[in-house]
């Protein structure tokens, strides 16, 4: 009884008198707005334009559902509960990349990181929605780039060059499943140039990666552009998602230059170590489900070869885990955790492009050499190029994924010198367009580096004003 | 050799004359059981004697598979499996809020946080089994509580106002869909009374809302009782599920008062950061992928509007997630990471009533505005109202969640009026029998909060006797 | 603009002069190579022996798509879409696993624990797809082990002793399923061996346990063995997979010893607490949905059991959480974590065995004795035994898996006497098969167990030159 009046005092009190102080504290707000955010006015004019030709919006459940089940309606609904649970895996890899990234980097970068994987994917699916995924299909285009439906405007699947439901998808779970995939190929940036990359420039070169150059490239192959015409193979998108998600993260990285502390003065290359391990090896963990969502979701279609798919999928990060771990430990003496984390990566890109084609053996030893590759293109980035790519995704996305892209030819019954084509094609294209961009963010924020104090300090309390551990104890003299 | 011989002298060494210490061990045991536990015996008499009738329990699997596959049976099956999947994304959300509160929480009252979690799913189900699924969907009562079929034990559908499978669900996915949402409503209350409530306070709590309450209001919407009649729509729960548990957590915090700290001499509240901001992210991003079980399944059957409302409901978690960044960004001229997620889960919270019936601009509207008034929301219970909420529980389900309800008489072809009625009746019943709750409980219990010196030294310490970090060097000066 | 000029310069300053320092640094690859791993070249060339049988490979899709969908095509299809999920959640329990058994280890030992669970993860895969499927389901054997198709080569259902898809699975998707359980027995021994064990003695041994015990023993039941004709029922695995996994490691155990520290002068048992309650409790929560692909997926199809079987599990481990949580409390005076999670653990290894045949009540009793088992085995195992288990392993795995097959014969109209058999004659093949094992691997290694001053610093810098958690200050004095 005593305890209850206790309780209430203690609530009276704290209420008491300060109810007042509220206005002063709202006053304050937005005196420290950055003032190049102001170009965002400018921007949302135009999005609202667009927003306009929206509001005609399709019916929202679309179909209707048939007095009887007919064979198209039941696979109609097979490909759409399948589609969607690929998603949902698909998705869930912005966590498992999320953690891996703030796991291989260092405590005091980690809020930064995490922000920076959280915001890329909200973006990602905003201007994939208003504008990528019509530039992607849009059969209002040419063989260039696409365009139409904006904002998923059209209720006629044709507009994104769909087959109507039930023969087909449904035109949302479609743009679920592909806006999961051009969000990956933003997070995939996000790890090659952390600790040092301003968060506002991020940002924008993700909406730019994601709204306009993914989808230009993509384009090419995935909706019947000039490089599915020539023969180019790309099942799940070795090439398309992974290695343009790296080649955009190497000129960002190269741009940039290393950490610092990264190279003494003799320009040997340090190990810094990251700080969470725990929380990378489940990230990896977690990547290697979503790839049962990645891979055998991208048949777009729920019939016998999804788990064929998986199984070659399985076999190929299995055999990549297995010889990353080996060369490492062979390499340095040591089974290194971050070369099996490495090692299954590098297996899953590999065989994204041939999972579909390739007989079981072909997909284990396709895993089994990226889990190879992967261990020398650290060393490779790192001491020879002296970029400095802290958690390894030019490795296993850009190296594995152009291995993998070629291993079509060999395993998996591609025209080899067709895959080459399609690597050169749309990794010059990606060079180029992120060149122009890095450039021009650059040119508008004043650069994209943080200032050497605040990097020295680390970028969670420069750029975000908190600590990610908050009552640990930290060793400030590690790197 | 040596080291075989070493090993066999050592495993010898340890086990001799040790073994009959052991009696004395056992025989130490129950002398500390908290007296008032055994009010748990005449409880558990009730239960027994309802198991009784729960003895002639249905055939296990229940329905036969037919000899030819016919279109109804097809659809059964479907619906089975989506369903299935859809409540395991849902139970998954338990990591989510187990991982998002712990991770805003210190780091002295994790172990507490994530016992609560647990527990309180682990008690929501068998409690939900034993008398709410009844209460909620049983219709051997009246518009305002639900009867019959206690403990699952009828093998009648219509029990359970259920159609019989094939044509609906199977009894068993009903309950396991509803049983997740019931301790998701359970599991919000912990974010906003964590670190200051015993423990034991908090579990009876949880008892009462999912076995008794949380059933009464759903009771009258999601089982045809005097709200559908009126014309109430809440599709998914914004306001059912999340602003239910909301209600609860705002009476509960409100009687606790603030943490000790919180508020200076002067009542300015101060920030008190959370401990593992790796974790908040992760949980974050399990709760997106869950809300894909949690709306789409909401359909609770598998066609073609599963997609549909799974677009919608990603369009409105990316554009909360993108104000409230933006918001934070803003107002306090840094993107604050928890604002980012809380964005997020503004946006999904705010989607659930209306997923199925707005169009998509509507939803992504809908999140966005949700995103801002999130982040507005905390300052005003931080400051102004002096509640105190930890995790920002009040506002993302509370705010949001009534919010998301309007919504649907805004962009979504409800009635605002309806809606309105709906969120007061529903608030006003869950806050009136929370009120009596927490109160009869610290009656019981001598109060609801722990001693001074335990909120000091952490509810690890207090209550559960261990740390959740053991190993690490804390920083014992941080609030 | 200037600041684009100093990056340019920077790039250019790292980059000059340092690229011939490449050759040398690869020149030293292999210098420290553990001169047993040659051992690999003889395997290596078995391997590829069979492989070349594999290289007539079946066509990578197998199944036409029929003009029209039959109702066998269409089961076909639910059955592989619901078997691909089901694995794709089983294959999520190594994270799980990984999580569970980090975080209840030290800090000092994360990495190694890491390393262990991901990487017997890949070998399991790619010794299972070698020879663990064929020796378990190959029909080329007899009642003892089975034989025919390694490497998946052969594209006869027959093979494996597979329905023909559509009236059954795929034989891709059967593997995938069954290659997670395997993967899961060996994931078990991690835990109980760990802190002490050699890296490459504890992977052996897994491909030993994954590649050929398991599957013999599997063999007897689920590959219609003589197990199964004499009636003992273990329908998801309480003793094919949990109890296996738990003998391997109780032999490993009380071979290794307990670690350093363990007991004091006098025998007594110390506690040594975990490090990251975090990640333990997630792991416990991953499991938890886990064990919804792991029960009812073995149903192996789609029918309307598996959200019957879903219920029954969920029920189990609900009931196991509450009975340890309370358990612990009235025995120690306080609700310890550790135990509410194994307690919600060993409830889903007890219904393991019967969730297809029990009723509800059955299954919640079930659980919820297993969750007092559960809590008293860690005691007999820590005190009276004085076998050192770090995370429970053999209480939960080992004492329930024994349980819960014995609990079929109690509520899920099992023959008490036959389930006795069952568990004896597979728990005393594995000790006999685990004792041979680790002792042939002691003695080519010379010892499982890492020295002394190595177990004291920490396996993770031993043997991976790594820490987990770089950056933090941690407590050297603790245990």
């Amino acid at each position: 009884m005593t305890a209850k009046l206790a309780l209430h005092k203690r609530v009276r009190r704290r209420a008491r008198s300060q109810a007042v102080s509220v206005v002063g504290k709202f006053g304050s707000l937005l005196k420290r707005v950055p003032i190049y955010w102001f170009a965002a006015i400018p921007l949302a004019a135009v999005i609202l334009g667009i927003w306009d030709l929206a509001a005609t919006a399709a019916d929202p459940q679309g179909i209707e559902i048939p007095e009887t089940l007919d064979a198209d309606y039941v696979q109609g609904i097979l490909n759409t509960v399948w589609i969607l649970v690929a998603s949902v895996l698909v998705i869930f890899m912005n966590a498992g990349f999320a953690m891996l990234e703030a796991g291989f980097c260092r405590q005091k970068n980690a809020v930064n990181i995490l922000s920076k994987n959280l915001i890329v994917f909200a973006l990602a699916m905003v201007a994939y929605w208003a504008f990528g995924f019509s530039f992607m299909y849009g059969t209002g285009g040419n063989g260039f780039i696409g365009a139409g439906g904006f904002f998923l405007s059209s209720g006629d699947p044709a507009t994104y060059g769909l087959d109507p439901f039930p023969a087909g998808l449904p035109i949302s779970v479609s743009f679920l499943f592909q806006v999961a995939f051009a969000a990956t190929a933003a997070t995939i940036v996000s790890g090659a140039v952390a600790e040092r990359i301003k968060y506002d420039a991020f940002i924008i070169f993700s909406l730019l990666l994601v709204g306009i150059s993914y989808p230009i490239t993509g384009h090419w192959t995935w909706a019947g552009g000039w490089l599915s015409e020539l023969g180019f193979t790309d099942f799940a998108g070795s090439t398309i998602v992974h290695s343009v998600g790296a080649w955009a993260a190497l000129v960002g990285a190269a741009i940039l230059g290393p950490r610092l502390g990264k190279y003494d003065e003799e320009g040997n290359a340090r190990a810094i170590p990251g700080h969470n391990m725990s929380i990378a090896t489940l990230g990896c963990l977690i990547l290697w489900i979503g790839w049962m969502g990645f891979n055998p979701g991208s048949q777009l279609a729920a019939d016998s070869a999804i788990s064929y798919i998986a199984v070659t999928t399985n076999l190929a990060g299995a055999a990549g885990g297995v010889t990353g771990t080996f060369t490492a430990w062979i390499k340095d003496g040591k089974p290194d955790l971050s070369m099996s984390i490495n090692g299954i990566l590098a297996g899953l890109v590999g065989v994204t492009a041939g999972c579909h084609a390739m007989p079981y053996w072909g997909a284990a030893l396709t895993g089994a050499i990226a889990g190879i590759l992967v261990v020398f293109a650290v060393g490779f980035f790192d001491s020879v190029l002296k970029i400095d790519d802290p958690v390894g995704a030019l490795s296993v996305h850009g190296v594995c994924g152009i291995w993998g892209t070629l291993a079509v030819g060999i395993f998996g019954g591609g025209n080899i010198v067709h895959q080459f084509i399609g690597i050169a094609s749309i990794g010059g294209f990606t060079v180029l367009f992120s060149f122009i961009a890095w450039y021009a963010i650059s040119f508008v924020l004043g650069g994209i580096r943080v200032h050497e104090e605040e990097e020295m300090k680390g970028l969670d309390i420069g750029e975000h004003g908190m600590e990610a551990y908050s009552g640990f104890v930290k060793d400030t003299a590690s790197p």
